[in-house]
Formats: structure tokens, sequence, C-alpha cells
């Protein structure tokens, strides 16, 4: 396998308004990766992306991670149906995060827990400080 | 100023399904963090919160950031108008990342290049490779 590379923008200027997609991966080689339900709008999940998994995503229009709790390439979905097809992709302004518009297949699930979205717990206030509370519906559960 | 502190989950089960709010901040001292309009949806910015940040965000109302360049706490919009409201604050998972759905003050802006969101291009197939190119009006720049 080759390794994949991505140029380097050569200045700022090139790198917020320029057309090389340059990503500016940290010193762990990743940068963040948000999937978002292409129709819905809906956060699906957080991510993170190499080189390689950048790569994979351009090439084959799904969805590739690179996994920090087992140090490997995620095909996401390749197991559990829940293929994440590429709609569109979009880079932030100083190219360290990304934003994928997907389709999920299988049961539209993202989570491991098996709910459709990871973000499915709100932060309300408690008399002993901030506490969890799930957020219930579907509807609800849009972040629109 | 005293330091502001959050409990850790005492298991996976805990961290997943609980009613704490216990961020795992990584080895930076940092979780991530997505803002999106609380009405429209879209995807405004993402940047990063230490546990000082994510204390004052919940005690003000207002978000506050960790700058990664500067090195310094960031109220978002206190120079520039563009104060962020918070709505709602929802946790993933594995509480490693955070989602906020804000109201946007001054212009209404949140891209240090002036524009509403810094997700503003779309990488697309080019001869020589993925370029970007602008996504050009408001609706198109909407993640729904």
């Amino acid at each position: 396998m080759t390794q994949a590379t991505f140029p380097a923008a050569p200045d700022k200027h090139a790198l917020e308004e320029g057309t090389w997609l340059a990503p500016r991966f940290g010193s762990d080689g990743l940068v963040t990766a948000i999937a978002v339900d292409a129709d819905t709008g809906e956060i699906l999940m957080l991510a993170h992306m190499n080189a390689e998994a950048l790569a994979r995503t351009l090439e084959t229009g799904e969805a590739w991670y690179w996994s920090r709790s087992r140090g490997a390439l995620w095909h996401k979905g390749a197991t559990s149906g829940q293929v994440q097809t590429l709609v569109e992709m979009r880079v932030d302004c100083d190219q360290d995060a990304l934003l994928l518009r997907v389709r999920v297949g299988g049961d539209g699930g993202c989570c491991h827990t098996g709910r459709r979205s990871c973000f499915y717990r709100r932060v309300v206030s408690g008399p002993e400080g901030p506490v969890l509370e799930p957020v219930h519906s579907a509807h609800e559960n849009r972040a629109v």
C-alpha cells in the first residue's frame, strides 16, 4: 500500500481561501471529522481520520476513520452494515476539521450503543451540578 | 480562581448510560466542541474546551473555548460581539465530544474569515486529485 499524502498549503491565504485540499493533521496524524445526516442535518458522530482514512474515503465514497482505541483503520459499517455513503465533504477554514454529509446504510445507526446518533444526552442543571438526561424523541435528537 | 473539575465515570456503563457529566479530556486537557445554529442546525465551527472553558460555558450560558493557537481561554465574541448563547449542550457516548446548540450575537458570524460558518468549502474531484470549491449560498451552507 502506498502512503497517502496531501499537499501542505504554502501560506495562510492558500490554506483559508485556496482550492487545495491541504489538511492539517495534528501531531497525532489526525484531523477531526463530523458526520451528519445528509438529509436531516442531524449530527451523528465525531471521529478522526489520518491521511490514509481520508484518501480511502475520497476514493471509495464511503467513510473510513482511524480508530484511536484500536489503533487501526476503520471502514465504518464493514461489520455492522452501517456504511456511511458520502454525499458531500466540507473542510473548515484552517483545514483541521472535516464535515461529512452522509447517508447511513443498514439499520441507519451510527453509535456503538445502538442509537442513531452518539449525541443522545443533553446537559442540564442539577442541584449538585450538571447532570445528563436523555434526548427522547427522534425529532428532538435532530440538531435542527 | 479555583480549578474547574468534573467527575470521572467509574465505569463504561456510567460513562455511556449514566447521568453524570464526566467529560473525558484528552492528554492535552481538551474535549472537542461542535457549535451548531440552534434554529437551523447549520454546523458553525469546531473548537476545543478545557475544564475551565466548559465550566464557564455552563455557568454563564455563553460559549467559552480554549484557543490552542493562543494558549488561552477564549470567550467567543468578547471582542467581535459574536457571542454564542447556549440553547442546549449535548455530550456524546464516550463523553469526549460536546455539541453546542447556540444562537449567535452580533452580525451572526462565527468564522474568523468573516463568514457565518467555518465550513464554507466542499471537496470535489479534480483532474489531479481533490480540490476545494466554495459553498455559495446561505441555503447551501446549511448542513441540512
